[in-house]
């Protein structure tokens, strides 16, 4: 597929950019970023050395003629109009999260006001594991914020087959998911050794995660720790009865047996018996575990990835491959690197 | 005051001979390891270099005698025949968990058969901000846990003051809370870059946990972070009914207003507006936020130290001080570091 | 091919097996290890799961058979009697320093007695860049070490073009070169926050570094700093007349112009300008630059690279591409992450 | 004493004010910063939340009336100008590299025209280890730049025993010595995992080590490396005649044999064996170790301190104290924390 990539000097386009040059069916024919044109992409983003010869460019209507398959790495809000010059012209695969709320009513709650609202309904939300069929045809794909796919993932088996659980979520994050912008609190010197909420309630994914799971009064708590890369969120679940070890096996397991980038992880013992972001950054693996607690009645949902690759660009190629007819495996089967 | 150490190896121990080596009103005139008898203390801190030369010896009965108070950093079940042999000839800080909880049965449940049950009672729990009067007076002090003592002082004001409350932690923790012991999931190549829960739920600390605070079926879940020093607890609270902002800030300034380690944080924009471990690691405060989530109905309380200072070495010179008539801030009133 | 891993638990192995997993040519037959025997590789390599479904198995020499080729990662003196057992049976690639050094008393010198001291003169020293026509017919690899890589890459085309030079060599190195034991001095807590000289001179590298090198007299200080993965060696040069800019583009241009994983990094200005181990691990590639330093009469030359891949587990597969006719880049052609 | 600092906002000073807080004979009574004024010190330094009312102002010429000594904490270039408005009228501790240089066309040459280079030849070096009597008597003391400390108490001894040293130094240092300016190289997702040299040559610290210990032509190349605070300066020596092992040990402890700060690290096994910037951060020590290179005919000269305490904040501290009789070591006589 001929791809062209709109706002691609941020961390997640990186992600993205690199992921499509190992893609053996993807050529990018072009790259935009405002701040950035007529330099190389590898002045931005050193790994690529050697892998493209790209220079940014700055971005015109007619640029998408050249293209079956656009990509949109830009900040919400900025994406939407965007999309709103490009649809019917090409498919579009949009990383923001302009298009992943169906109520723009709820989408304006935690963003802003939506410029293109009609095109809300022609969006469709880019989560093979909940979507597949539906992504297949989709002219526009709004591609699930990483916080959201690593609840909704962990979650959705659950939903499906219990009722009326209360969930709170209690997340971890690395730096990559604030993004390529320099501030006082993501220097280095601040931001090492950090544990602490930046987000200690109403995390705008919360949108979603409510949307796609059928929940509501979601309580989530989001915290940075130490590290660039990676989520794990625990969902502390209370139901009205607690499911055994055995339910939860097979609860999950019919879920996402036949899933590529889901792994259900219930080793009985220490070490790697439990999800974990050193697992699985730097791959598009999904790890899940359950822990039942009679103690508190509680249910603990955990939930690994990494934020760039399957909380991103490696879901987006997995929406790309469906789009395209490929095996949605494509170009993303691949390990992590554990150390 | 003339000072005993028995197991002085650890990593509780260093940090508690660093306090007592800049303490003014204390020597410590021997220091004991079986392992490393005839070794001075900074072949195994060298932090300690130049401030002492002390080498560790072995333990025998008499040495009590030159002793004002002993403090015991043993794990565990070791500590308890030490305290049957000490008790009623030197007062004695025990920093391990084997006098915390006040039934032999809970101690049994989550540690071991206890070997002496009739001294549990001759135990303080030695949380100055809670028992600040009987540990005055106190012949055996049973130094809080970590974790325990990030709970016990975020939780204490609210169960005060608010009924029926619904609690569940989630801890995040660094690598010096495991001690001193290499084994591979310790080992640096393998716990770096790690988020990851260790001990998902029923954790031991659970027990003076519910003892201190009056709670039942308490959740908690511990996750390792890529640290070395620090706790953040996160207590995820449902109360049958939502206080104010401005109940929640009475609350606790008037619980903690004259508390000389504790720090209640209310900061309303960020940077520095809630709890950090970063912030008060290599200190002996106690950090204490809290947010509202009305969307969930539910309570954020965010506590955090030093597992080492706060959490240990250092609540345990607060005991001593209280011991022996001094002012309670004595050689511990130092801020962190921030970077 | 056919391949069989001799001594697979370690951080070598598992790199090795991750990238042969996604090897388009390669098919894993058995993967030995005396301590796990019985259990699954993911079990000590949990970023596999889902990739392999072989399990560890004890070694015996008719397991040859089945193999084109073995690798052995094993550690130093273990690795040569193996060497002895199967040389003639089949080829290998040994990852240890068994059949680095031609010379067998310096062998001795720097490491131990040698076993089979005949079988030196038969094994290729496995650098691409250095010895690619013979490696294509050897029927045993000594693949190289990978502060040797490191340096030997960044001094090679120096030293073919200038004489006389005097070379120290300050490197930094990451916790994964210690290996997978679990020892005080490797411990998170002991390991975190270090930068300190673990061999200040006389690394055992420094060996194969004066023999592929033609030079003496070297010095070596080698670093570990607080990281899992890479090298960068600064190697301080004092060459007998200073070079110019211009000389030395020319020098490595002509050197490492062709070869596909040597880049040579030559930008202005910053960021991204010298070689970073940030920018190649993860990745095969090694960054060098370089830099002249009138004021001091010296050049200083950066050379970058992963420990594990280029420095040993990437380093082998592109022998082992070599060695059976392959493009030397299958399977190795992926950019790192930056991030 | 009484207290002033101007330029109260960064890093530096955050060190100074944590120091004199817990200083018993000073008194702070302004602080001053133009971003900030107005703000409480603990809204910028949060570890000071409890142990200062202080706020910013605004600096005017009257402040230095109510102080015995005024410290300048302000990058270099603007120094001078304050400098030139307070000399006569107050002590002034200087940290910026304004007066280090006694040669203002050597300052011209690192870093601009001197505006007041009459004042140069009344500015002591405030490093008491060489300057100690001359500190006592100063009016104006300029404070050391923390790489200079760290290879200038490295290399004295030496220089004074040792004659035509050649000397290069590797430097690896923290982020902190960037200061607390955002700029994407210093962004935490940016900065993390970084080994890469940032000054590859003529570092400006070279004009006061130079200057300092007399040499020429001495070699530098810094590099970045994932840590926050610390300095560690690998000295490589090349003398004409190398001294043996007990010469180096009579050499320095002769020379530092009664130095409060610094400790001369000797063991002959590891652990903690050589210098460590682990075994110094968060203390005023300077820790040394050295190692013959036979085989390279080399010294290897190890020096590690904490960039912003001995290299900075501390260093200024122990000036102070001598500038006004105290205990050279008064409220700096704390031990580091090793974890």
């Amino acid at each position: 597929m001929i791809v062209g990539i709109v706002g691609a000097s941020g961390y997640t386009a990186g992600e993205l950019i690199r992921l499509l040059c190992i893609h053996p069916e993807v050529e990018i024919v072009w790259v935009t970023s405002r701040r950035f044109v007529g330099k190389p992409l590898s002045s931005v983003h050193p790994n690529l050395r050697g892998f493209t010869d790209l220079r940014f460019r700055g971005y015109s209507h007619e640029m998408i003629k050249d293209c079956d398959v656009v990509f949109l790495c830009l900040p919400h809000h900025a994406s939407m109009d965007f999309v709103k010059d490009m649809f019917g012209g090409v498919k579009i695969i949009d990383l923001s999260a302009d298009f992943r709320i169906k109520n723009p009513e709820i989408y304006a709650q935690y963003y802003s006001e939506h410029s293109c609202p009609d095109l809300l309904s022609k969006a469709v939300y880019g989560m093979p594991e909940l979507h597949r069929e539906e992504i297949k045809n989709a002219e526009l794909v709004a591609n699930p914020g990483c916080i959201s796919t690593s609840v909704i993932l962990g979650m959705h088996p659950l939903v499906q087959n219990l009722d009326s659980l209360r969930v709170t979520v209690d997340v971890k994050i690395g730096s990559s998911a604030a993004g390529r912008g320099a501030s006082l609190s993501t220097t280095h010197a601040e931001r090492c050794g950090v544990v602490r909420s930046y987000q200690p309630a109403n995390h705008r994914h919360l949108a979603e995660i409510e949307q796609e799971l059928g929940l509501q009064n979601v309580g989530i708590t989001c915290h940075a720790v130490d590290m660039v890369r990676g989520v794990l969120s625990t969902c502390h679940v209370f139901p009205e009865k607690l499911p055994t070890m055995k339910d939860l096996r097979e609860i999950y397991r019919k879920c996402y047996g036949n899933e590529p980038f889901v792994r259900v992880v219930v080793r009985k013992n220490p070490p790697y018996n439990l999800p974990d972001v050193k697992t699985v950054i730097y791959s598009n693996f999904c790890e899940i575990g359950f822990v039942i607690d009679d103690h508190a009645n509680r249910l603990v949902i955990f939930s690994a990835i990494d934020n760039l690759i399957k909380g991103s660009a490696g879901q987006a190629i997995q929406n790309l491959n469906l789009m395209f007819g490929l095996d949605e495996t494509t170009g993303l089967k691949t390990p992590g690197f554990y150390l």
